[in-house]
């Protein structure tokens, strides 16, 4: 057993991950039915192949005319036009609008020929056969124009662009049914130790049940990442060394990452591959280390649970969120409230502490021991308290990131 | 064709919303796997059947000694213990630590029968077969007690709980490999409209892709709901109101919401159950209506794409998000910026105004009609104008949603 040889700091660490996501960037690409690309990360630039409309067609539900017919037209001064029809979306309509008539359309429907502007039903009444138009409208008013939406040729949505429902949307008004996406991170996640016993089985003896697969699962898929594997692994050497070599993007180690007599990953990976930071001056998850083999990265996630999710929204979160195409901020909602009692901390370190809100304060959370998962299901939050901090007295607003 | 009889401000249709959704939060519960319980609400208040941890255990790597023979150590003044084996986790040490003896211990072995406190590796130097102890350990240091993070009988998470990653990890570790949660809500969508091509079919003639049915879906899984059904549904009384009465929690219907002749779905709705609003102060999204028949609530969004995008987020997000457990508040991120250019809204209704982020700035979309979907793609976020306001001049800090 030995100490840590040498502590970085978590700026040094997320640097670190930062500089080599670039070379991870080139995931594959995949082809999916356009309903299920949501949130994915578009691979190709799309290019519209027509003009978004097609065709000139009405925005409002009211009456096609010919615009220099209702110069003058008021409520007082109604003009009486003979209605020859009706336009409905997606039906031409048969005939040429002449002087005097007017079609009834819809909302969507093509524009007549020789109409070209729309007078909405609210300035309009029936009379008989008649409409009585009530106000002047210009040529092309309410009328919605060819190309006025996407145009033919135009680069729709470049590659890079995270899609959101409305890109479904645009996409499918140009008949892409399908796109070409990055593949998402497919990520490993290794459980290491052997009190172990598989996540929700009732504990017995000295082993104890799985409580960080269940937990790094749910992140990894949160952040955009695709759960490949999700195991117990025994903590001998073989077992961990085939771990970090089977396929993956990313590989999470729960376990086996302090510096312990049992603690094989660190060594495993700095012998196979980089192990470039082991130990972060953070509390907790001091002992959270990473790096990378061809091909993948490694993140070395300490085994106390409160540790294993502070090192995973710290780091390997920040990994998987970004080659998600995900924004590499956290995805807790964050606010400004006052602490209700002094937090302390030591300089020197970042330290993650869990808050309790009640009425409308930040109270620290008492019993905080890296092994006290109910610490976190307690907080409604967490504050970080930044390595060149002694702490803040009561009353102090602190910024809580929201569970 | 008839106008609006009355359009209702936004405040009023979200208190509608708000005053249904208690009746409509008796879903029904379903039983699933741990593993997929993430962001789900539970049902039942979960008790734990145990102590977490249920026997002492070691905090930290280190030496597991009697605390009392080491009063009075330092590094000047060291104390020499025999080191009569190792705990590993998962495993009972077999004999009892007596006077000068010390057991190798590893974070979250069982504390040896004897010892009653912990030593950290840091504050040992090893002596042949012997440790000697360089501090002073009080009895219970870097000892993780029985119950210490779970109370047997204790409430561990209260019904109504939006299940996060970190309890699934609790409820692991007390033996919990099922979980009762609320069902999540059901809905079907409906686009009508007869010009109306599956979505990203290739148009063709005077018809129109739909573009609707997959962002409105993506939105729904976006805010917890499960899409049962999303179909192209012909423009007609009898199709619409077979599609009303079908089973689901929320009927979303696109389209078929304005007054024109062909907008059936709030009349067909008025006949079947409530269509307690029809027609809001906003722009766009002024025709969205909203209702209910037993045992479901019904939205009716505009089928121009915009004014669909405005008015699910607005009112049928809102249920869906509620419904599934989730804060009703938009789930998107808000930053405060100054405007480039003055955006003008009319007093009395709601503006929706798209606005692309430059050089800090927020610019309004020039393009923003209800069916320009591509002002949304443009767009990194949009500006909610109240109904109060006649907009604001340039340089006025607006609150930007983004996208």
């Amino acid at each position: 057993m030995r100490g840590f040889a040498q502590r970085v700091t978590v700026e040094h660490a997320i640097a670190w991950i930062d500089s080599v996501l670039a070379e991870f960037r080139s995931l594959p690409t995949v082809e999916l039915p356009l309903r299920e690309a949501a949130g994915r990360v578009l691979a190709d630039d799309v290019v519209s192949p027509l003009n978004v409309p097609r065709f000139a067609r009405s925005m409002m539900d009211g009456f096609a005319v010919r615009s220099e017919e209702t110069y003058g037209a008021t409520s007082y001064n109604p003009l009486a036009l003979r209605i020859i029809g009706t336009c409905l979306p997606g039906t031409p309509f048969p005939t040429t609008v002449n002087s005097g008539e007017a079609v009834r359309i819809m909302t969507g429907a093509p524009l007549p020929q020789g109409a070209d502007a729309v007078v909405p039903v609210e300035q309009t009444e029936l009379s008989g056969d008649d409409v009585r138009v009530l106000g002047e409208v210009s040529a092309g008013k309410h009328v919605g124009q060819v190309g006025e939406d996407l145009r033919s040729g135009e680069t729709v949505l470049a590659s890079g662009r995270v899609l959101r429902p409305q890109d479904l949307g645009v996409l499918s008004s140009i008949g892409v049914g399908r796109v070409t996406v990055i593949r998402s991170p497919r990520v490993r996640i290794v459980i290491t130790g052997n009190e172990l016993l598989a996540a929700g089985t009732v504990p017995t003896g000295f082993q104890i049940a799985d409580a960080n697969g269940p937990m790094l699962e749910s992140l990894v898929s949160r952040d955009g990442g695709e759960v490949m594997v999700s195991d117990i692994v025994p903590d001998d050497s073989e077992s961990i060394r085939s771990a970090l070599l089977a396929p993956a993007d990313l590989v999470l180690i729960s376990g086996s990452s302090s510096v312990g007599q049992e603690d094989h990953a660190a060594r495993l990976l700095a012998e196979s591959g980089e192990l470039a930071i082991h130990g972060v001056a953070m509390r907790p998850s001091s002992p959270a280390g990473m790096g990378r083999l061809p091909g993948r990265l490694v993140f070395l996630l300490p085994g106390n649970p409160v540790s294993c999710l502070c090192a995973y929204d710290f780091f390997a979160g920040r990994a998987i969120r970004a080659l998600a195409g995900r924004s590499t901020e956290w995805p807790y909602r964050q606010i400004q409230v006052p602490l209700a009692r002094k937090l302390v901390s030591t300089v020197g370190r970042v330290d993650y502490a869990r808050v309790k809100l009640d009425a409308g304060l930040a109270e620290p959370i008492a019993i905080s021991g890296a092994s006290i998962l109910s610490s976190t299901t307690r907080a409604d939050g967490f504050v970080i308290i930044p390595a060149d901090s002694e702490g803040s007295p009561p009353g102090a607003l602190v910024d809580v990131f929201l569970y």
